[in-house]
């Protein structure tokens, strides 16, 4: 049966959200071989300091590109989260910045401080998007953790790719270490 | 009354139209105020060779974000003009790098060599993508040139700005001098 996952990355601008997006999108789609199609909006769509990206992935071709009802929702910022939570389908993925996001809308959301884990273990809080790609290859197997590092390599500037591979090796730990404690695994 | 426009960015991967894409999305929609949709495909979709950013730009809130009928095609290699021109509009504009097309299938189309200016007035063939930037900015009025101007500062990795700025000129230059030999101006 066909299928059709659901992603959006959200927080404020700044935070590297687009080339996130552009990241994922082209590990399913370039590595993966899946049908992506990454969007993001601008102007007063995008209003109120949240910025968003997303991502949809089939495997038939895409015949509507923007998300309905999210399967994943990264929310990086409060006003994101408090914003887009009702978009993210019963039983999908929240994934939140937990150095920014404390006022969480549900009971299992995948809690990480993408930032604080970026200062801390890289020294630059910039890299918290590819700590947030780290968890997000943990969350779900819908995209392959090998095609996001292959992705990252090709995407970030000359020079910053140990720095940003780091960065999404210390996501990736972030979330073993919660999927690991979780009741069913 | 309610307007609609589309552009696609062609060409091949590594060309840098993702990037030229955001950029000229983000001129529209946070330096010009305009609802904007920007658009890259993957996989099975984007193949042969050829890669495509789109961007749709409207004074309304937009249902559909890809392009259907096009009002503006950049193809910056033969493979991506012969795919896309019959997606043109009937008297949309078709901008090509004729550094590398060289089978034009209309007589109006804007033929600049963006790659040859790029290597030649900045000594960067890589910087061919904001030459084109340029030429569209001179092409078109849907985007403002200090709004793109704005982006490109805003999106080039840091300590390339004068070079990316540099080609955009180079871009706007050579389109006027197209635009003033035509025989309606």
């Amino acid at each position: 049966m066909a299928f059709r996952f659901e992603i959006r990355l959200s927080g404020s601008g700044g935070q590297g959200l687009i080339l996130a997006g552009i990241i994922l999108a082209e590990a399913a789609g370039i590595y993966d071989k899946k049908y992506v199609v990454q969007t993001q909006s601008y102007g007063p769509e995008a209003r109120g300091g949240v910025s968003k990206s997303e991502i949809v992935i089939s495997d038939e071709e895409i015949d509507y590109p923007k998300a309905i009802k999210l399967d994943l929702l990264l929310a990086m910022n409060q006003g994101s989260c408090d914003e887009y939570f009702k978009d993210l389908k019963e039983g999908g993925f929240l994934a939140i910045d937990s150095t920014f996001v404390t006022s969480i809308p549900a009971k299992g959301a995948f809690k990480i401080p993408f930032t604080a884990i970026a200062q801390k273990e890289l020294g630059k809080k910039f890299v918290a998007n590819m700590v947030a790609l780290g968890a997000i290859s943990q969350i779900t197997d819908m995209i392959s953790t090998k095609g996001i590092e292959a992705a990252i390599i090709a995407r970030v500037p000359k020079g910053t790719e140990s720095l940003n591979i780091g960065a999404f090796k210390a996501g990736i730990e972030a979330a073993r270490n919660i999927i690991k404690g979780l009741p069913n695994k």
